[in-house]
Parts: structure tokens; C-alpha cells; sequence
């Protein structure tokens, strides 16, 4: 009864995000990594319907059995699927049917929840819907990329009060001491499979900042050249500043002289004070090796968080998103949640102000590949 | 008074065309070449307001400033532009929007065409009309090619009559004798720049099929290897068919051991004594040279169509489209309408059966590269 | 006997051009249209061997059975081949290997065109010559493109005299009257399948100029902004300036504010008198239309030829490259050798400082995609 | 003294690995990551022209200005420098001269060596040498894919003993206890800055064997359908699989139903007791995957070590290259040598049969990317 409630309550907090969309809003995908809006509602019900429905309801109809075709993600176990690519190149199913897709599967899911559920099913119906809160921070950032990049800027709300800024302090530096430190989830509630086992780490003494780089402090390292010398770079970094001729943050736009920024209000003048959003990962260590300071490893985050101020800014780390010691996938489609996604890319720590709910914890792992922007991401420094 | 009555027949024949489409439908582009029905719809009107309203209607009201950017196609003269490939990314201006754009720009239109028009007005208008009937053309085009690349593969219409098979006979050759014919447009309605001067062309005797290939003839040709194996390809056309891995025309599936294609309808099983439609030009020439025969030249086309059966298919000829003899670019943005194009592509002659009615006649020029198949596109055979 | 003569002759030259190379000169490919010269000389001696000796010379000793693979260029019938792109991945067979297969196969060549030949072996023979004459040309262009285009700027040979500037005259037009001509090769020596049938051809009315544009005239288009101004180009063309951001002739280099191009010397100051070489179709026709005139088509360059200064610059034509009525395929692979060729490129008139002897005639028809620029291309005007 | 000798041994060890070359086979780069070995030849001398001899000898005469130009490989401090995909179209400087180079620079370098160096110009030139002795690597690893990709599979030297196979034993698994561990380089000799500061770090208990993988074994998981199914594969190794139909090891050919391989003889058949070699990264965690087993991380491979057979490839560890705490990054271009590349891509211990002499020790930290498989790289399991 207690699944349902909270079924209910993530249900419909997708359709909410998506109220302030006209139709044509849910059908674009302007770049590979956006999905259209659609797309997210349409999978995250596909979720439920193909790992809990199916396999469980004696007698459930599917609702379309082509719609595992389309709505598919990346699970290799389930069969075919549209390449990433051309999502945005359905315009079928309509919102319309999409919206009666969800109603058809949660009507089915209310049965099945206020069933008796074995503890396997639930940790999966658990899953559904934290893979809801995952999409849902999507949602936002995809829906933001596609008004933000059409020549018309439009606003997604335009009451929308932007989050407060915070008044710039200078960096005050918090000093750990050397140790073992226990890192990775412990407690009982939900977590990811990539948040676990709990492990020891060694650290060396470091410092690490108690806030976030302003956008003001980021404009320095711009106006010092930052975007036009190789010296603070990746290699990689580098290659992609000059092939994709990156001058500033995403959503940055020089306007008469003015650094203006899409926000969820439309074009705004820049918030000096606010934490500097939507830079790369290449962008976060030049900015750090400029100012002779490096970012923190996600283990030293993990460490200082309780003293530290996050959650408006996912936080680019040094570390790559690899396996704990232990981490163990688990078997059949779910397996593929994680773990086959451990190379490449950067652990991001901390949570955003469109991060849902369940999804900020001091354990909680998010990753991306170096050069995206799009998220909700921010720069924290450390120093040894 | 009667270019305004042609205006308003033309303006709600493009709407009439979208009618049967969901608000999805309007937005996308899977392939380049393909436009968003919304931006047909955009573009067309924009025509008219920029050529016409802007330059002549004092106190003209502009609908949206921003609209020149979104719907201007490749008017280099006219400014910056959205790329080709971006026109499926742009979720606004909404359908909504652009349906008021559209009564916007009729009600000023109202009102200049039904006042004292200078002949170059009106033939600039008539051309604004002739421009909007080509993308009517491409409307249908590109509609069916967004629903027909839908994994879901819906209807148009589903109650919408096919076009009526021809019985098939055997290749009827016509004989034509040497000599010199007149060919390009003499009369005195409308026709295209790329249509004049009306000149001279001398033809060696050649014989012309009175009909077209049909998909039974086309099967056997298949049947035969004719994708398996490079002997009747031109080099590039051969390159194009691997590496597209071609074996078939476009919209053509098979499903469970039968040969399916889609069409307004839906799916449905292909129908043997209907022309072969939706082929290259490449495929076109290994077809031909198969059967041991040529594609005629555009000239040799022009002579023989009176006793020919035309109309249902745009057919590919083996004439690179190039200017006539005494061809004159107009002055302007309007000269960038046909010449700039005179490289790299193929004369089709004939019409199709989504031809607007202005768009059919022995002089006609139309063409396109040679690897693109989404048009309405045939084949007839010639010889020496 | 004479055949044998004809053999010797065209066989040394190739080595001849080659001789001022180093060894490593023989070896790259920098881009896809550039062969290297050894394959050059592999290739046309594989000709040989494939064509005449094998089916013809019993007990013909194969000098290696994996040349088939490595020397083979277009032809799908005989088999396997290396990817074009991939000539320039091959260090062996070394030069000195193929100076070897030359070698074997003209001492077998020697007994073969000295004993009886039927008159289809001669023909594939003098075809085998000509072939290589071909090559010559190429081995020219693309040693030219090798040292060109290394940043020490190598000298082919600084001995060797410049073609002579001719002293700039005012465009000399000749006018020729309309009427029907007889176009393609007529007589009894060797010609190409492509340059016939012979047949008529109805011409309007035109001028032509007698000479070529020269690089004096063609800096007056730059420097009147040629390359900024969409206004004269193929919509083609001007993606391709802007894409590959051309700007002057191929090998043009302005050094410390002095216009400078690569010569068989090194880089040398321009000759300002010199026909203008190295321009794309492209920029040909963009130059004439920024001069009010238009390139010839290449029947109205084959009437008035015989009135032309011609033979410095192959010279770009209006004529897209097709088959002349009548055309016929030769079965075998020897068909593969012009009319797959026949879509997407233009035909160039004329021949070049670099043109083996046997390439010059009035009947002639070289053809090349229009962006290319590394043959000795060159501009003639002409107008209606 | 010392200095010059060991300077002595290490440059003509470079000269000697090429010297069973043709002059062509110096010349080519078949793909991006593989450079031709005449500019290994070359950049290795312009490291000591330009770090040491040009800063620190008045009145030495540089080679040829020119050079810096060619074989700058990625020091964005030192100016432009040919691009990497360029170095395999650069016919000059010859062979001949870049042995002049040599020579030129081996003389000043003795003069140099033999005088009074400070403790600072002691470490770069030990650092030149280990530089050199890195491309000694190169040299062997780019020369076996020049030779190994020829359709003629020539043999580097045909008297080249192969390295010895090993016995296949059962996989002994070595228990390694729970603990703090010493990582990272400690001694006084020459180590490379990213294998400092020396650090310490948590290990939770594991085991690992104590040999590689053979190429036996491996065939097991190919016999079983390693790369045919998604499973065991991480999603961009999937990828990588699919997009280049890869189903064997580099340099793996299946001939008349026989596994071959390219070695230094030439194709032979695969020794299966040998350990595999020539696998990406994405194969070696995908076949420890298949044996529910995974790939250690580096610092389990370095706590391990002296327990362990190493020596003979590469091993790819589950590790990302990153900073080791305290990393300081040297001031100019010499920083350059190892920090900018720490991202996307993985750390391999250990050593290969082709490895120099001073490059083979227990805190050594190589690194390529995950998809690469042209190095000498193995497979070592570990598990928890």
C-alpha cells in the first residue's frame, strides 16, 4: 500500500514536469544524448510493464507490443530496439497515446502493488520508480536543452523563481586528515548496486572547499584567457575546445556586451554570485588547474560532505566511474543498470536543483562522459 | 481579383494536405532532405511576407522578426538561416503559431492582391504560388516518409484510393525519327527560368517505351541479382548500394516471405501492375542497362511526349540538369531559385500522382541527386 | 614490330617522370584522389599482365600472384582489390620489387608484340598504351600534389623551364554561327569509347574566347571578394568554399604579403600571364558568371577548336559527363573503363604541359567531380 | 661519461630495431595511433635539439628550421606542428636526411654530454633517453602493424626466435590479505612523474593469478560465443564490437580453417600455450567477465608484483590513469609529458617482450585508450 503511495506520488510527478510543454515540446531530439520528452514518459512506463507486468500479471494485456521496440533504452536482454539516434525522429506514438499508455499501466500497477509482493518484486517495483526519479532529473535537462537551443529562447515557466544565489565568501578550505575512511552505502533503505560494497579507502591529507565556483569566479578564468591557452587542459579537453569552438559555459550568450544565460525564465542576465552551471568536466580541471587547485577524488567527497554545503550543483570529480571492490551485477536485464557503463567516464557527486527526491544521498553516484555539459553540473576545489 | 482566388486555392490546398496528420507528425525530420511539414507551412508563408508584403505593403506589420531565421531555406541574399539539418530540433514556433502566421499573411495578402498589382508583383506573386504548389509536392513526400519510417508504419488516409494499376502490356516502343526539335516552354503562362529559351536540339533516331516499368518487371529484375552483382551499375551507384546495402525500392518490406510496401494506407502487399515508384536514379540506369535499353534524355523526352502515357511518376532521364541555351539568372534573391543548383544532379520529366496541377507539363524540369529515392520517382526505357 | 616500338617508348617515359623522385617520394597517398607512384607503375604494368599475358601467352610465369590484389584499381571483375584509401598504407611491394615486375613483364610483353597478334589483341595493347599515357598524366599530377603539399616545399626538378607566359591580350571572342555540327571522332587511329559515336549536334548562336583567363585576371576576382560573395556560386560550390575554406587556386601561398604557388622548381612568384591552373569547376564557373560570360559546353569547344589556342590547361566545360548517342558498353572488363564514370563529374577539354602525347585531340573528353582541382586545370570563357 | 654512454647505447639500439627495414617501410602510418618509423627516428632527435642543444649550447646550428615543424608530436608550447593523421603524407625529410639529423645531433649532443652538465640538464637528458626508449617500444609495436596490415604479410626477420611459450597450468590464484599498501615509486633512480608522490592505499583482500591468459583459453570464450553476445561486454566495448566486426585478437587470420597470426616471422599458427596478445581492454574485462572473474586494479597488480610472472605484455588493469595524489605536474613543455593525458584511458602494468630495457619495473603506470589493441597487451585475472 505504502509502493502504491509512492507509485502515485513519482507517477505523476513526471506528467507535472511536462505540464508547462506544448505538444511539439515532446517530440524533439536536438542532440544524441537528449531524448525527447515522450520518449522518457514512454520508457519509464515500458519499465514497469515489461520487468514487473508481464512477468507477474497473470492475464495483463500489453498495451502495444511494438512499443518494446520503441521504448526500449539500452537493455540488450529485451531484444530490439530504436538506435538512440533516431528518437527523435518518431512522431508516433503521440503524446496522446503515450498518455493513455501510462494510464493503462498504472491501473495495472495498482492491482499488482496492493497485492501481496514478494521482496524480490518489490526491490524491483523500488527500482521502477527510482529509475523514474532518474529520468525525471533527464526530463528537466532535455527539456531545457531543447527550449534553450531553439532561436526562439522560449520560457519554460516564466514564474519560475530561479534558486537563490549564494553570497560569495572567499574559498574557505576545510582540511582533512589523513586516514581510513569507510565509503559506500551502509544503511538499509534503497540504494544503487554501484554504491555498494562499503569499502575502506586510504586517504592523504587534503583540503577541499566548503562551496561551490560562482559564475563570477568562472568569468575571471574566461576573461584571463582561459578558453584560448592549452596550458590549464586535458589533452582531450583541449581538442574539444577548438573543434567545438567552446568559449563559455553552456547557455552562455553574449548579448550587446552583456552575459545573458538561459534560464527556466528565458534569457537572463548571468547571476554573478549563483554556482557556475553547465560546464564540462574538461572545463572543471582547467578552471581547478588554473587557480593551482585540483578537484576533489569522489572518495574525499564522500568524506567531508557532512561538513561541506552541496545539492544545488552535481559536482565533477577526479575519478572515473569504476566498480567498488565487491560490486557484484546482478543477474538478467537489471544487471545492465550500471556496471557496463564503467569506463569512460566521470563520477559526479553532490545533486541538483531538479534531482528528485530520492536521489541525493552522500553515497549516491552519478557519472558522465568528460565533455557534457548539459546537467546540472558544477565545480568544487580541492588542494593537497 | 482571380490571383487572389488562385491564392486562396493554392494557401488551403497545402493546409488541406496536413489535415489527416497529428501535431507530431508536423515537427520531425529523419533525414535531411526530408523538411517538418510545419516548416513547409512556415516557409511558404514566409515567401510571400518577405518578398512581397515587406517590400511593397507600407505599415505592414511583421508576424515575428525571428520567423526570417526559422523559415528562410537557402535565400542566401535574404540572411542567416537555421541549417537544413536543424529544422527537425525546432519544437517552436508551434503548429498553432504558424497556422496564425499563415491567416496573418493571407489577411495582408487579401488586401495587396486584390489592389492595383505592377506586372512584376504579380509574376512575382504567381511565382510565390507556383513555389507553394512545389512544396505541396514535397508535403506529400515527406509525409509519407516520416510515417513510413515509423516502426508503427500508420496510415495516412486510411480510406484513400490508390492510384489504379496499369495492365500490364508489352514494352511498346515508339520510333522516333533524326532531326531537330524544338524544345523548352514557348507559350505565355507560367513556367520556370530553368524551362527557357525555347531552342533547337538536333536527336539521333531513338525508340521510347509508351509506358512505364512496373514493380512486376522491377521484381524480375531483382529476382534476376541485379543488387548482387555490380555489371549494370554506374561505379557510384554500385558504392551507393553497398554501402546503403540496397535490395530493394524504398518503402518496400519483406514480411513473412511476402514483398509489402507502405503506402497511404498502411502496409500493404506490393501491387505488380502499378509502375515501380521510388527508385534511384542509379537504380534506374542498372535497370535499363539490364534489359539491355537506356534511359531517354530529357530532350528525347520532351519530343515523344505527346504520344506518350505520363503523369504518374517522375522519371528519372539520363540528362544532367544544366541550363539552356540563353538561360538568364533573374537579378536578386529570386535568381537563387533554379541556377545555383545546375550541378551534380538529374533531369526528371513527367509529374506524379501528388503533383500539384500547376506542375505538369512537357516542358517541365524537375530534379534531384541521384542517389535520393523519396520522391515519387519511375522509370521508362529508351533505346537506340 | 611497330607495336613493340609504341611499347618501349611509352614504357620508359613512366620510369623517365619518375626519376627525380627519392624512394619515399613513390610511397604516400595524401589524400583519397592521389595515388602513389609506385602503384601507378604497378597498376598499368599489372595491365598488362592481366589483359595480354595471362590469357594470351601459354606458360606465362605469374610474377605475383597478391599483385592482382595490390594493383587493381576499378576493376570488379577481376577480383578483390585494396581499398583505394589504402594505397598509401602499403611500404611493400617496394619500388624496387616493382621496377622488377616491370621488368618480367615487358621482357614478356617483348616476344608478345612481336609475334603474330590477332586485331583484337592489338587493339587491347595500343588500349594498354594509352592506358598508361593516362597514368603519365596522373603520375605527374600526383607527384606535384606529393611534394606540394609537404611543408618543405621540395623542388621536382629545379632545372626544369616553366611553360611560358603568353603576353595578355584583351578577350579576343570568336563568334560562331548557330547551326547542326558533327561532333565525336570520326577517324581511323585510336580513340576512346566514349568519344564516339560521332553524331550531330545543333548549336545556337555563341562567342568563345580564343585563349584562356589568365592568373592576373583571375586575382582581379579574389581581390574584388570572389571567394566572400556567395552571389556567383553553385549553391554547391559555396558549401564547398566555406567548408574547405578555399580562398585561391590550389597551391597558391601568400608569403610575407606576396602571392606565391608550387611550382616543378618550388614555390615561385605567380606568373600573372600564365593561363590561371588549379581551379575547381567550382570556381571556374564562378569566375565566369562574375564576368557576365558562362564556361563553353563541350560540343560548342569541339566546333570551334580548330580556331582555339589550346593544350596548356585542360579546360573545364558547362558538360556534365554522359553518353554520346549511340554508346556502347565492350563487354568484359574492358567496358568498365569509361561508361560507369558517366554521372556527377564534368567533362574537361583540351590537355595539358603534362599530357602524354597521345592525349591531345580535339575529339578528347577528360572528366573529373567537380571539386577536384589537382589536374592542370584551367578557364575559357565563353557567352551567348 | 656515463651519461654519453648510456646516451650511446640507447640511440643506436633505435637505429638497429629498424634496421631490417626497407626505406618504403619507414614512410607509411596505416592508421592514426601508428606513427611511420622515420618520424619516430626523427622526433626522438628533436626532443634532445630542442630541450637541451638549442636552450643550452650557444652556437649550435640547428638541423633545419623546418623540423620543428615535422616532428613536434603534441608540445603545444614549442610551437605548430604537423598534424597526427598528417605524418604518413610526408614523403621528405628522407630517410637519408633524417639520418643526417641523427648524426648532426649526436655530435653536439657528445660535446654536450661530456661537459659540465647541472643536476637539472642531467635529468632532462635521462629523460630524453627514456623518452627514446618509449618509442623503441613504438618503433616495434608501429612496425609489426605496417608489415602486419601489408596483403603481403612480410616477415620483420625471419630468424627471429618467438618468444618462449609457457606451460598452461591451472590458474593459481595467489590470496593477497586485507591492508594498507605502499604505492607508487620510492627509490632514487629515474621514474616518470605520474608514478609519484608514493602513497599510500586500502586494499580489501583479493586474489589474482599469478600468469596470463593463454591464447588457448581464450579461444575457449571465442568458441563460445564471446563475441557474439552483448553479456559480458561493457556498452561502449559492445559497441566497438559491433562497429568493427571484431571476433578475434589483432593480427588473428582464419586460413583454410587454421588460426594464424602475424608474427615477426611472419603468418605462423597460434602457439595456444603463448599468452594472448593484441587485445583491447574491452576484451580483456570481457573475457574476465565470462570466467566471473575481473581485472585487477593497479594497485593490486603492484602489491602483488614481486608474487607474480610478468614481463612478456602488457596487462590492462581495471584502473583509469589518473593523478596519484601529490602529482605536480612539471613547469613548461616538459609537463606536458604525462598529466594532460589522464582521462579516458586505462593503466597497464608490467612489460612486454618489445619493452627497453629501463622501462620494465613494478611502479610503471602505461596507459592507452580502452579500444586499443595494436601494443603488446595481455589479460591477468583477479577476483575477490
Amino acid at each position: 500500500m505504502e509502493l502504491w503511495n509512492q507509485y502515485e506520488t513519482v507517477r505523476s510527478r513526471s506528467a507535472n514536469i511536462c505540464a508547462p510543454l506544448k505538444t511539439e515540446d515532446y517530440v524533439v531530439q536536438p542532440v544524441v544524448d537528449v531524448s525527447p520528452p515522450k520518449w522518457h514518459l514512454g520508457h519509464t512506463t515500458w519499465f514497469f510493464e515489461t520487468f514487473l507486468l508481464k512477468p507477474n500479471v497473470p492475464g495483463y494485456t500489453e498495451f502495444d507490443p511494438d512499443y518494446n521496440f520503441v521504448f526500449n533504452s539500452y537493455y540488450e536482454s529485451v531484444g530490439a530496439r530504436v538506435i538512440r539516434t533516431n528518437r527523435g525522429n518518431l512522431s508516433r506514438p503521440a503524446v496522446e497515446d503515450i498518455m493513455r499508455y501510462r494510464q493503462h499501466v498504472d491501473a495495472a500497477m495498482r492491482d499488482f502493488l496492493q497485492g501481496g509482493l514478494t521482496p524480490e518484486q518489490q526491490a524491483l517495483a523500488t527500482l521502477g520508480l527510482h529509475h523514474e526519479e532518474q529520468h525525471q532529473e533527464l526530463l528537466y535537462t532535455d527539456i531545457k536543452y531543447i527550449l534553450g537551443h531553439n532561436p526562439l529562447f522560449p520560457a519554460y515557466d516564466r514564474h519560475r523563481v530561479p534558486a537563490p544565489a549564494i553570497p560569495p565568501q572567499g574559498p574557505e578550505l576545510l582540511s582533512i586528515p589523513e586516514g581510513v575512511y569507510e565509503i559506500g552505502y551502509a544503511g538499509e533503505g534503497f540504494c544503487f548496486d554501484n554504491e555498494q560494497q562499503r569499502h575502506r579507502v586510504y586517504l592523504q591529507p587534503y583540503r577541499i572547499s566548503t562551496r561551490l565556483v560562482t559564475n563570477g569566479e568562472y568569468l575571471a578564468f574566461m576573461e584571463a584567457g582561459g578558453y584560448s591557452s592549452f596550458r590549464h587542459w586535458h589533452a582531450e579537453g583541449w581538442d574539444w575546445v577548438r573543434q567545438q569552438q567552446v568559449s563559455a559555459p553552456l547557455y552562455w550568450h553574449q548579448v550587446d556586451g552583456q552575459w545573458m544565460y538561459y534560464t527556466w525564465q528565458g534569457l537572463q542576465p548571468v547571476a554573478w554570485d549563483a554556482p557556475v552551471c553547465h560546464v564540462s568536466y574538461y572545463e572543471a580541471a582547467a578552471y581547478a588547474a588554473w587557480k593551482g587547485m585540483r578537484l576533489p577524488t569522489e572518495f574525499e567527497w564522500e568524506a567531508a560532505a557532512p561538513q561541506l554545503q552541496w545539492g544545488q550543483r552535481w559536482e565533477w570529480t577526479e575519478s572515473a566511474y569504476l566498480p567498488y571492490p565487491g560490486f557484484i551485477k546482478a543477474p538478467g536485464a537489471i544487471g545492465e543498470y550500471n556496471g557496463k557503463f564503467m569506463v569512460n567516464q566521470q563520477v559526479l557527486r553532490g545533486g541538483s536543483e531538479v534531482t528528485s527526491p530520492g536521489h541525493s544521498r552522500i553515497t549516491y553516484r552519478n557519472f558522465f562522459h568528460p565533455h557534457l555539459r548539459w546537467q546540472f553540473m558544477g565545480i568544487r576545489l580541492a588542494g593537497n
